[in-house]
């Protein structure tokens, strides 16, 4: 598609231009905005109408906004801040500093100026922080044609709606009409007579992880937002909701992986991830040394039966990356709320019986080792033995361990396969030498 | 909620269920379903008209439907599989047996039979799996009037409406007309005036993460799906989109914990579970015998210089860690696209200076344990010497190797985290040994 807008571009012809371009997505234009030159992309701009452009500059990264902002001319800069949608300017204003957007705001129309200062206010985070106001609200005591001449007045300014929003004098929800329900319904009609009375919600303060699970169990394209007084503050599209479910994900990998959460990792500094990776890799260190200090106690061991620190690796590689089976499936079980904090003797149960049954097969496997290559069928015993209960504890851990942190309030994912791994370090040397002692040491 | 409905069934008033019934959502209903016993279910939803009980049983999980549609009478059966959305029976039937499928599908109007006959022939985890067949299409050369009659006689039987889907005669997708603008066009106008022409779209044979990444880019709620000849087949609601994108999500974050993919873990047999998790625990065993193998071919080294065993674990873990954050950031970003194969000399570029960065740091600490325990200088100079290499060489494959698997054409997620420790396990053990021969063993 690249080439054809440059050579759109090239003609330099603004009605060519603005009719051609009416072809394209303003998200697939966004895409490859990056390739453009700052010239072309100007150009480009200026040709365009206000609700075009505005739909553009709502899908471009970022930092391709601000750069935007700060070439349009001023009169171009106040059309596009009004025309977009409420919620898409707020995430633009909280990128931006503190000064700048107050003078951005005295470039919005007067009514608008308030709303946007109210959603500043609300955290990011939040259902206040994603919803937008753009939705359309009807009083009870109306009839449906009313209705229907409100909508089409403001049908324009609203890019997306699904409900008209039914409100009592103090702006507290009282109902829902679908807009198809709309159509079919007789203009005559009293709305109350024509509403759902029960209606899915979220709460202006909830987090957009809750939000995110609202939307999930009740597919719904959009939930309306209240206060605690149940009055109607704004809409949350399910658009937003996908960037949150994406968001959520993405943080719950980075943290079961020990690597803090990077965004934008290319355009990242290498400095700043190693910062925020190396904090977790001096943890992980730290409590290695318990491994190593375990080591050392049991060196007469080592020192005395050389062949038994073959089996080190393997140990603590199979019973760590057993552990972390077993943590990866609880943390994601947590994360989408198949498995609950009540659910933890099932786990437990469940996990001591995968255990059991890996740590026959990986101890068969390693014991073979032992005999095929070292010829000793004793130490195949031992090490086999060790496997066995060194996999049971590394399951049973790692199914525990997260939903204990989930009840201390932690997020369960910070129970990293690493961390978990680095547990089971130390776990499973102390079997692996008690064993050895009991087996192996008194013959 | 659960008393509420349990008192509500208690009253075994058919009138009053119903009546007080409607206040409750059925997402709401559907999730204290479990709780219920089987008796208060048929009396609360034999009770229920059948749009209500439909609404209900699309929430319920797919065991419940099960048991349900074994325990109603023919008719209500009958009644609720043809109110059923056709992309959720669809998916109760791609569950059920074969030969109970082919007893159901006869209940269905005789449209309808052929619409699911032709749904279950596409492949669950593409856009004809995903696809519901309900929506509302109008010809191009008919008035906005027509349309809004048609729209009027069709809304009851569709759940959401978002655009209208003008097509040519052999039911080429032509151009979309927002329910909203129908509201505000001129009625006497013709829709090849009114609608938008350029309409992002999806194949009937996409794969659901690509169709997941097609709505994430377009931002809409619902989006229509075209076969090769560009006519129109159905339509994919966003409700259904995020179900995928948490079910990729969770078969990235299973894969990458080498754990298989297990789908509703406490529902689960044990034993199944086992069987998935040990295929990777073997792969992994296996290729730990590697390290096992490096550590016996320098056991001249250990048992000479018996300190030095004291940081192996140490060491592996370190770099392991280090390896899997380097993955972990890798893997999501190619999921969500962020990172692409190009990017890969970047990657390696910059994973190389966070394992110096890092790798210096844990250096140190690892350096000032060997001093200070063991009182060794030179042993901590190797120690950190060997740190330094092993972290730079973990965070550069942790990087690179699940590019390399993607440019394979296999999922990137597969090089695990376990994995790739026990890859690292084998590159530490052999920079370790070498930097202690080089650096210890000559003194």
């Amino acid at each position: 598609m690249l080439p054809e807008i440059r050579e759109l571009i090239a003609t330099k012809n603004k009605r060519v231009i603005r009719n051609v371009a009416q072809y394209f997505e303003p998200a697939d234009i966004a895409e490859v905005w990056a390739e453009l030159t700052l010239r072309e992309r100007l150009t480009f701009f200026n040709a365009l109408d206000t609700k075009f452009t505005t739909d553009i500059f709502e899908f471009l990264k970022d930092d391709q906004k601000i750069e935007l902002l700060n070439k349009l001319s001023a009169q171009r800069k106040k059309a596009i801040l009004n025309e977009m949608s409420p919620d898409d300017r707020t995430d633009l204003f909280s990128i931006l500093p503190n000064e700048e957007v107050e003078k951005l705001i005295p470039l919005l129309e007067e009514n608008e100026q308030v709303r946007a200062r109210e959603l500043l206010s609300y955290k990011g985070t939040t259902a206040g922080g994603l919803m937008t106001t753009d939705y359309v609200s009807a009083p009870e005591n109306i009839k449906i044609a009313q209705v229907l001449r409100e909508l089409r007045s403001r049908a324009k300014e609203i890019d997306f709606i699904q409900n008209i929003y039914i409100v009592d004098r103090i702006n507290r929800l009282m109902g829902v009409i679908p807009l198809k329900n709309l159509l079919t319904a007789s203009p005559l009609k009293k709305v109350d007579k024509v509403m759902n009375t029960y209606i899915p919600s979220v709460n202006l303060d909830m987090d957009q992880e809750e939000v995110a699970k609202i939307f999930a169990k009740y597919d719904e394209p959009s939930l309306p937002v209240l206060d605690k007084l149940g009055r109607m503050k704004g809409v949350i599209t399910v658009d937003d909701v996908i960037d949150v479910i994406k968001e959520e994900a993405t943080e719950d990998i980075h943290h079961f992986g020990a690597a803090g959460v990077t965004d934008e990792y290319l355009a990242a500094n290498p400095f700043a991830i190693a910062q925020k990776r190396v904090v977790w890799l001096i943890i992980l260190a730290l409590a290695g040394f318990i491994s190593g200090s375990v080591l050392e106690h049991y060196s007469f061991l080592l020192s005395s039966i050389v062949t038994i620190s073959f089996f080190i690796p393997i140990l603590m590689n199979t019973s760590g990356s057993a552990g972390t089976q077993a943590a990866t499936v609880v943390v994601r079980g947590l994360a989408t709320g198949e498995i609950k904090l009540g659910d933890v003797w099932r786990v437990v149960r469940k996990e001591f019986l995968i255990g059991i049954l890996m740590g026959i097969i990986a101890g068969i496997i390693t014991a073979l080792r032992a005999i095929i290559l070292q010829g000793d069928v004793m130490l195949g015993f031992t090490v086999a033995t060790a496997m066995v209960l060194a996999i049971v504890i590394a399951t049973s851990l790692g199914g525990i361990l997260p939903i204990f942190f989930k009840k201390l309030g932690v997020d369960p994912a910070l129970m990293s396969g690493p961390l978990i791994a680095t547990i089971l370090d130390t776990t499973t040397l102390l079997i692996y030498f008690n064993v050895t002692m009991f087996l192996l040491w008194r013959f």
